[in-house]
């Protein structure tokens, strides 16, 4: 934690003005701040905006810094791409510890502090996977905050064995408990549910579900889900990433899957895919219901998309969610950063006195025109230490 | 026309080579070829894709180069944002031409040698913004080429007089004749499809229609277009803009849709729109139909998205159409590149001998890694001469 103040800012749309950081928070907003013995940075003018969250990703797997990664299974068959990618990472010997590391650095670099990454934990790779990503969070502690999902990526009750594993995950220090389409993988909705919500109860975390299942299937599957919540009153604890199901078409079907989740005060994170039906920003706003996105994996096995860039990720929110106005593209930024953050259940990123001092400095005239045009960052800062600047970290990556 | 000889190139995923241009066309592709009098480029090892197609814009609309454009109408109500257009372009007196050049250029800066713009035909700007556009698209004549559709965007029916302006238009060059949700504007399909066919006869012209009309009511007035089409035996010459229609999830409703497009080898243009249901291209593919893709209009009164950048449309292609395997990625690449050109009745832009010398020198190390990445192009080269380095045209924007 540093004193910074930076000079020359625009606070969102605003005019030029001053932001002091102090003990890495906000102290205070305004002309001629006292900033004696801060580090002094002048925006030049550039717009400032929150510490950006990146919600939803996979620091595990991504192949950054391998040889471009020659993709010929494509889109369509699920359980082949689960089973691909398993048997690349050992082929290739991904090293989870240094993929984590170069993959928390670009997203660093593009203005994220903070991240929550799903790790796989299976058979085949036990906890490396969790051990590497700890480590990174460790060691990146200054430059962004790391939280893990204790994942079953292949499966659970066809899997024998990685129950006993996310055990083993959670008793590591995992932060929450993970879970996959208990449909469409393992075949057994109350086996997998069972099993995860047990766990979680155990180690006293809460849980983060992928929920890819579309229409009908990924309804029932949500009702399974929330009944468990419910009974155990999980306030707060529970985040459905993905929840394509809750762009199906019929408000009759869904608005009571909506108010459920608005109750239970949950999380639902979201790519703002292109391709799929989708939880809309609007949607989510209206039933109070936390939402977060993110890039899910970045350049891995199962495709060539992500970056890990938040800002452009709020465009592809704006995009999904047909935004357009200026205040509607604030709140397309604000499900990439504060908001996200909460869904996160960490602390709301604002430009505002007592708020924790993440900001970054964009290029562009209005917030609007920064997120369309996403350009490499002048600064970012994370409880007021610079942590990277023109579009890299000042960290070098592994 | 000029001759080029590129080195160090690799044709798409290929490996190192050499492109040699003469009089505007690649008449070779190998090593150690003979460019005596040819203008030498280095390409530094980087990839050359074909010359990307912009097959739908509005090039005489953008705000580009004004102060940021605060945006408070937002999306929802159509006819709002119409109206809330023609009178901001009032106010704020845009000057087509300049826009339009400012448009274009930046457009070709990211690799476009082709572009199809609509043009504003109205009772309150009259032809001025045809004016303005064929100006540029002679002034630019060695840097793309530009389409031109005369199109009545504040409707026809509802607005008498520009059934006269585009007669007007049609006499002084436009290319194509334009038309714009039949039902959801001019509340008169009937009405405003016979006015416009009536004018594509008269004048020996194509059609591009803007048809954003979902579910059945896109079907319908599909229907009607097709109905007149096949009437004329319009063989080549339908175009129609968005068809969000063709999304609809029934397929015994859009498959004899699809059917009677690729009897007329019509052709289909899209955004690759996020939030709203949309033609896909293995559907097109699959039925025959051409496929381009467009930003439609870029920073304008519609929304702050949109850049001109083909090379990040290929991406949103590909993600609208859950594209991931290399093979699908060069199908995403295909739709903005020499697909996009058949769309527009232009000839297929390819590397390969015999092909129009139009190439873009991108960055990245494999087509799909240059898609994802769009960074800022290397060398734009059209009819083998070079007309932007580094991401910025060689002409100054006005
Ligand atoms: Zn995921
Ligand atoms: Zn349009």
């Amino acid at each position: 934690m540093s004193d910074l103040l930076v000079k020359n800012v625009r606070v969102l749309d605003g005019d030029p003005t001053e932001i002091l950081i102090r003990q890495g928070r906000i102290v205070a907003i305004g002309t001629d701040l006292d900033g004696a013995g801060a580090v002094v940075e002048d925006a030049g003018g550039r717009i400032a905006i929150p510490g950006l969250a990146e919600a939803h990703t996979h620091l595990d797997k991504s192949l950054l810094g391998y040889p471009w990664y020659h993709n010929d299974v494509g889109g369509g068959n699920l359980m082949a791409m689960i089973d691909n990618e398993r048997q690349m990472k050992e082929r290739l010997d991904l090293d989870p510890h240094v993929q984590s590391m170069r993959h928390a650095l670009q997203t660093a670099a593009f203005g994220a502090t903070m991240i929550r990454s799903h790790v796989d934990i299976d058979t085949t790779g036990g906890l490396r996977a969790l051990e590497g990503v700890m480590e990174t969070a460790e060691k990146l502690a200054d430059v962004v905050d790391i939280q893990t999902v204790a994942f079953p990526q292949s499966g659970l009750m066809i899997s024998p064995g990685t129950v006993e594993l996310l055990d083993e995950a959670m008793k590591m220090g995992a932060d929450l408990m993970g879970g996959l389409d208990p449909c469409g993988v393992d075949h057994d909705p109350k086996g997998h549910l069972d099993a995860i919500f047990a766990l979680a109860d155990k180690h006293g975390k809460g849980l983060d579900i992928h929920l890819h299942e579309r229409g009908e299937l990924g309804a029932f599957s949500m009702e399974q889900i929330l009944d468990r919540a419910e009974a155990r009153g999980m306030k707060g604890m529970l985040t459905i990433s993905h929840a394509f199901c809750l762009g199906m078409p019929d408000p009759a079907r869904v608005n009571p899957l909506l108010e459920r989740l608005g109750a239970l005060e949950a999380s639902i994170m979201t790519t703002a895919p292109a391709s799929s039906p989708a939880p809309l920003v609007k949607q989510m706003k209206e039933y109070g219901i936390h939402f977060g996105a993110g890039n899910d994996g970045i350049q891995d096995t199962w495709g060539p998309y992500g970056n890990g860039d938040m800002l452009e990720r709020a465009k592809f929110v704006g995009l999904r969610s047909n935004l357009r106005s200026d205040a509607e593209m604030y709140m397309a930024l604000d499900v990439c950063a504060g908001g996200g953050a909460e869904a996160m259940g960490m602390e709301r990123r604002e430009l505002k006195v007592g708020s924790p001092g993440d900001l970054v400095i964009v290029e562009g005239v209005a917030v609007a025109h920064a997120i369309t045009l996403h350009a490499p960052r002048k600064l970012v800062v994370k409880s007021g230490k610079v942590v990277a600047r023109d579009g890299a970290t000042l960290m070098d990556m592994p």
